[in-house]
C-alpha cells in the first residue's frame, strides 16, 4: 500500500494538522510542497486536486480528498497506533466542536489576520497592517477565553486523551506565540497556554515546525 | 431523561440540519426559537450558550453544545434510531469532506448571498443587491460541480445511505430552489437536481420546512 501524500506548504497550520496526525499514528507519508505565496494552489494540477484552490489536498491509495478534518479523521480510522478520538459521544461532540471553533472563530484573527501582518509581511518586505491587528485582537481574546472555558480541566483540549481537537489547536498557537502580542495574551488564558506547551514539546509537532 | 433543546430561528438551514438528524432518529426535542433578524441571538441568555452569536445552540441532559457538525454527530451517537454515518473509513471521509464543503463554498454563495438577497430581502422590505447576487453566481455553479462530481454514483452524497452529509445539504439546496436563479443552476447539476427532490421527500425535510 502506498504512502499517503500531503500536498501543500509545510507552513500552512492545516497541512501541519494533518501531518501531526500521521506522524502520531506512526505512519509514513510524503509531503508535496505547494507554495501559496508563489500561487502554485491555482496552477490546473492542484486545482484538479482542490478545485477551490485551499490546502491540503491529499491522497491514498487512489483515494483523493481534501478538507482537514476530513483528512485527519480518515487517517486515525486507516492508519494504526493510538486512536486520535475520544469513544464516548461527549466527547466525540467536544473534539469537533473545537475543530469547528478553530476553524471558524480562532484561525481568522489569529492566523489570517494577526500572524500574517506579524510574521508573513515582514518575510515578503512589506509592512504589517497595525489596523488589521488592532481589529483581530478583541475576536483572538474572545475565541482563546471561549477555549478557556471548553477545556475547563481536562489533561487536553476534548478530554483526558490527545485527539484531533489538540492536532488543530497546535499549529494556531504555535503561531499565535511567535507574535509579539501572543504572549499576553496567551498569558490571559492558563490552561491553553499550558496546553500548548504540552502539545509543543511531543514529537509530532517537533518533526512539522513550519519553514517559514 | 429530558428531551434535547434547539436554540435558533426555524428557518436558518443549520438549525434545520440539526432538527432533521433528530427527526430522522425519531428523537423528541423541542425548538426555543431564537431570532436572529430581531438580534436576539446577541441576547445575554443566548450568549451565554453560544458566544459568538450563531445558530443553532444544544442542550441534553444538561450537556451544552454548539456547531453543526458537532451537534449532528452527537445525535446520531446518542439517539437510538437508524446510522446516519458510513462505517468504512472512506464513506466518513466522504461525508465529512461533503459537510465542509457546504459550510466553506455553498453557504456563503448560496445563502449568505443569493438566498439572502432574493428570499429575505423583500420579506424584509429591502431591495435585492443584484451585485452581490451577480457576485455569487460563479461561486455558486462552481461548488454544486464539485457537489455532482463527488456524488457520482452514489445514491445519496456520501455513499448508499442517507448520512449527515444529506442534511447539512438539503436546507441549502431547497432554499436554493426557492430563487429564480436556482431552477437553472440545478439543472446543470442533474445529480444534485435529483438528490435534492430525493431529500426533499423525506418526513424530515417535511417536518421542518422553513416559516421565512
Amino acid at each position: 500500500m502506498a504512502d499517503p501524500i500531503i500536498f501543500g506548504p509545510n507552513y500552512s497550520t492545516y497541512v501541519r494538522s494533518v501531518r501531526m496526525a500521521l506522524e502520531e499514528k506512526g505512519a509514513a507519508y510524503k509531503l508535496h510542497e505547494v507554495d501559496i505565496f508563489s500561487g502554485e494552489n491555482q496552477n490546473p494540477d492542484f486545482l484538479a486536486r482542490q478545485p477551490f484552490g485551499k490546502v491540503p489536498a491529499f491522497e491514498h491509495d487512489g483515494f483523493q480528498l481534501y478538507e482537514t478534518d476530513a483528512i485527519t479523521r480518515y487517517v486515525d480510522m486507516t492508519f494504526e497506533g493510538p486512536s486520535l478520538q475520544p469513544q464516548d459521544a461527549r466527547g466525540q461532540a467536544r473534539m469537533t466542536q473545537i475543530i469547528g471553533i478553530v476553524n471558524a472563530y480562532a484561525y481568522p484573527p489569529i492566523v489570517g489576520k494577526l500572524v500574517i501582518q506579524r510574521l508573513v509581511m515582514p518575510k515578503l518586505n512589506e509592512t504589517p497592517d497595525e489596523q488589521a491587528i488592532a481589529e483581530a485582537l478583541p475576536d483572538a481574546r474572545k475565541v482563546l477565553a471561549e477555549l478557556e472555558r471548553l477545556i475547563g480541566e481536562n489533561a487536553y483540549a476534548a478530554g483526558s486523551h490527545l485527539s484531533l481537537a489538540d492536532l488543530q489547536l497546535l499549529p494556531v498557537l504555535d503561531y499565535l506565540s511567535m507574535t509579539p502580542e501572543g504572549g499576553e495574551l496567551l498569558a490571559e488564558v492558563p490552561r491553553v497556554k499550558a496546553l500548548h506547551a504540552k502539545l509543543a514539546e511531543r514529537e509530532s509537532a517537533k518533526r512539522t515546525a513550519p519553514q517559514l
